[in-house]
């Protein structure tokens, strides 16, 4: 059994005070605001997670990559490689092999998340061992055939208030629309990121920008066609329930150039001759462009820089992106978000999130900076900090200089939709154990600390995302 | 009412050392060595603080950034803009402001300092609001204008033995002379701040120069003269009670040019056409001749790098500096001070002390370079960072390396006279609740705590600075 | 007398669960696979420590530092230096000075690793001060005249199941051969070190080459002959016992070369004409031989970046080397692994650890790529931050990333026999609190954290280092 009081600090005087924070907050609906679960999955009412091997395993990058580090291949788990080596097929020994290595993952967010998943989901509360491999496995997949196992239910019984997905800013939004035909409830809306567009050394980028010129309906031949074409798609976007743009960049840095300049670089990717320092000059122009379009239509804009894409070069070319080998860089905000905050950081339009993966940067640079300029907000601990470590750092670096009130609340950020719960849930612990310390120190009072815990649950995303 | 064992950790047996530890220290004398207090306060003996908000809000940039970061106009805090702009000019209406947005302060260091000044001070324990604004403002406004609340009453209040103020090289330390000359017993020194002259790119160069000339009889023509004026002053500042200097620098690189170099670099900037390249350069090796300067007369010498200064560039060219835009930058330290320390870190006579900004450096670089070299001291926890969280970190990533006693006790370095007590209250109450975990984890013992308390709170900064 | 109970959390819970894991940890043997002792102490029976500042003071830098920072010129501590000026000659004085200061070592690993020095293995159990000095340095110099204070009696004592040195790939091995030839139980391995010749700006690089060709048999006229000849001498280590390569650069950078290219850059090493960066390419170029040849011999690698070695010049031209200034630089990981880890991160009979002085790269770098590659494990927190903070920010910033089995246990890394026991005793407690944390938090359970706790104690290092 999940022990109730899990997470929180041993003191009787703290624990007491963070039992009491966490259920106030631990029913409120689950606002999901940034996030990679695939729309299919409401588009259609029959949909189902496969077995459980595809609902746990393969499409978690988290505990593919740890397995991966102790030695077991990547062919083993099912995934397969582009060089049509062999792979295993059979879920149940994928999952037996998962079960197997179930140690690794031992104070580790991938091992919280699972167990929690396993117990809150599925009733299950033993620890998955090579003994209960196949006992498990046979619960799990007579509970995924069930009706009230399939995503739409869950998305209810996980008391959803909405999620949000991110998508190519070429896609079509298809499923979105079929969510939005069907008539069911649930609220799913498309996230902008129009990565494959504006960083110019994408791969497949040509191809990326004939989509965009078949699915804007703009002939995109130039620079000026292209900002048209990107706008348009944005209003669509926003037509199909678009809150926010979502964007990735090795370095966070801004440079405006003007439109000759650009539009010469963009000339020469047309003709597939630009190069990195290009592709680099390019970004950090159209980071400020998206922050101009942000200012016009709305849109909350996400930036999220720091990872070091696909460094497993023969992972990479053997198995595709994301298989765990994204890896971080140090990373620097006070010279590069300048051009952009000193153009646009003073405007109340403007919302920009911010993302690290360099947490020597949260109280050093992050958070003077949101202390500061009205535009920009921290999004939460992403990626390799969402854990309980990560967390800490995050209250303890962050909140003193930036406040609470330019936080931007807590984003999953997942693609294991099941694991969903048990990411709010750790936060949700997280903060009511961050709140009950203050207490517990005269701080804040506990008056206040409700008022928090509301607030990092709810409130805090509902507002920065215009929920 | 402000609970006696705030900030303490829970654990009982933790907090009762706390607890004690802070009894032994709590009354003890306020040692303040840096800091920006204005002199004219206490040269004139019926100064007065004027409105709440002059004395809350106006002077303290940590309040009017939180403000504005949640949109609150500098204007409506009665900053006037420079472009003749509107402005608010009702203290009440301002106060009424700060109160209504309290709640933004939730955590923050500002929100601790502010209700131990309310309450210490002003003997007002409600938790400011848009509902009570009015109330208090009557109340402190009322006190305000008692003589027991005139700067020189509360310095004694405060028990304040030595407050030291920072002022620029070419200031006439007119209002520290009248102090002297007041026959009152408060214990106020100039601090010799050299940086409007030693910085070749601060705006306004050349009128300080020409300030430099007529302050100290000499007149500068040349790289020479320079430096004798300097030492000029120095030996001015010294006579006035002046026990250090001050010195800020975007990074800590130190290199020292020959005097031909530098009076090349000097002559350029008569004329001026020194570049930032000859700044930086000159910059660097006057880093160095201040250090040979503080070994023959005995000033300690202070430095903290690593403030990008106006960060926002609209906000400083309408409401000028210090407006809440000084973001921090990562800095370097081990090869930067080399030439430095090289030369002159070996030297009983000089005393270093040095501030960061950035934390990361704390294990990695400063604490083991204060861990070696005779000269060099660590300031307390500076700016972004003389924070609750702050401390642990530098507790618990300097003190293990460094050494307590190659610290320097702490700095409230505040324009806001009346949250001194608050700064070294919080300091003191860290200080004995990190001792405590020290003796309930039994790494050193309670006489040894009791005496590292008292270090803390008076020993080192007297010892650091010659007090 | 040594709280049993020392440095466990004081909340009454986790210290009970502390205690216990402790308990089941604390008598097992010792296992340390990187250290600095000098192998002579175990080859001749007779062999003795000296004076209690020969034991206490010389051989330990962190000692010296600490002393020379507060003013105590390392001529008093019995250091001398090389332009022949006075030093103190008796012990005594020495040993009085140290014990006068001992209070500079409070809350320090130094002061903790002492006291349990003094007193498990001299039975001590006062603080050193003036007062005691005479006493104590008689004791101590008593008992060192034991026969059961030989090193030999201390390592069985100690309960070492294994203690590797570090030697330069040159050296003979004299005394590990003694050690084996003497009939004697102890496990003592040499470790394969050539940073003095693989390191072209070595100071004596070219007397070190002459060393290699006379030591290996093989006439190191080329780049060819020189892999060769360190192949050799990396079999007869292996033949000796050596389970492991040990590996320190200024920074990580990797970087594989042609043949010819290195060839170019060795020929001009030998006519004296490198430099610097050619220097820097051969070592990037290097470590990755050494990575080639580690997977042909399945000696393991470690690789330990990051230190500025002699960064005070006047000490180091007075004192020599390892005289406390060695000073950490800022660190990168990603960009600089990444083409070893390319070229042999993903196969299985590499196993590279990598130790680092920038803990930033913990959570950002290190954990990632722990978490990824096959080939990579974590050694333990390293010089300065191998103490009790620096194992909190290791437990805290690795472990939910890279996760507990992608990490290498303990290494003690001193030169001081007698701190083994109290630096493993101190990671031991470490390790019994931080996971007692989790079991208090219901992270992991407690049959879970008993597991853990003898990995982290024994099986990780044991593992890792093939022992």
């Amino acid at each position: 059994m999940l022990h109730p009081d899990r997470l929180f600090a041993p003191d009787r005087t703290r624990r007491a005070l963070a039992r009491r924070l966490y259920e106030s907050a631990k029913d409120l609906p689950i606002v999901s605001p940034h996030g990679h679960v695939d729309p299919r999955l409401f588009a259609d009412p029959q949909a189902a997670f496969g077995s459980p091997a595809d609902l746990f395993i393969f499409p978690d990058h988290y505990v593919t990559r740890m397995l991966y580090s102790q030695g077991v291949p990547l062919e083993s788990l099912g995934i397969a490689p582009a060089d049509g080596g062999s792979v295993e097929r059979d879920p149940r020994a994928i999952w037996r092999l998962f079960c197997t290595n179930f140690h690794l993952f031992r104070a580790t967010p991938s091992g919280l998340w699972l167990r929690h998943e396993l117990s809150q989901v599925f009733g299950i509360d033993d620890t998955p061992s090579a003994a209960n491999a196949d006992r498990l496995y046979d619960e799990i997949a007579e509970k995924l055939a069930r009706p009230e196992f399939s995503p739409r239910a869950l998305f209810a019984r996980f008391n959803i208030e909405v999620l949000a997905t991110t998508d190519a800013a070429t896609d079509t939004l298809e499923h979105h629309r079929a969510i939005r035909a069907s008539g069911w409830g649930g609220r799913v809306l498309p996230t902008f990121r129009p990565d494959g567009l504006v960083n110019l050394d994408t791969p497949g980028w040509r191809k990326n920008l004939e989509a965009l010129s078949a699915v804007s309906g703009v002939e995109v031949t130039d620079y000026a066609s292209f900002l048209r074409a990107l706008e348009a798609r944005r209003a669509f976007f926003k037509a199909m329930g678009a809150t926010a743009t979502d964007h990735a960049a090795l370095t966070p840095v801004t440079a405006e150039l003007s439109p000759q300049e650009a539009n010469t670089i963009f000339q020469r990717a047309l003709r597939g001759q630009a190069d990195a320092a290009d592709a680099a000059r390019f970004t950090a122009h159209m980071l400020m462009e998206m922050a101009r379009m942000s200012i016009e239509d709305g849109l909350v804009m996400q930036l999220h820089p720091g990872s070091f894409r696909n460094h497993n070069r023969l992972l990479f070319e053997r198995f595709g992106p994301d298989r765990g080998a994204d890896i971080p860089i140090q990373t620097e905000y006070t010279h590069s978000l300048r051009p952009l905050l000193n153009k646009y950081g003073n405007d109340p339009r403007l919302t920009l999130i911010i993302f690290t993966l360099d947490e020597s940067t949260y109280a050093r640079e992050l958070a003077p900076l949101a202390g500061h300029y009205p535009a920009l907000k921290l999004g939460p601990p992403w990626w390799f900090h969402d854990s309980w470590n990560g967390m800490q750092r995050y209250f303890d670096q962050v909140m003193e200089t930036a406040g609470l009130y330019n936080t931007a609340g807590f984003n999953d950020d997942t693609r294991a939709f099941c694991s969903i719960p048990a990411r709010h849930d750790l936060w949700r612990r997280a903060c009511a154990d961050w709140l009950a310390g203050l207490v517990a120190r005269h701080i804040v009072d506990v008056d206040e600390a409700h008022e928090m815990m509301i607030e990092l649950a709810v409130g805090l995303a509902r507002r920065a995302y215009k929920l």
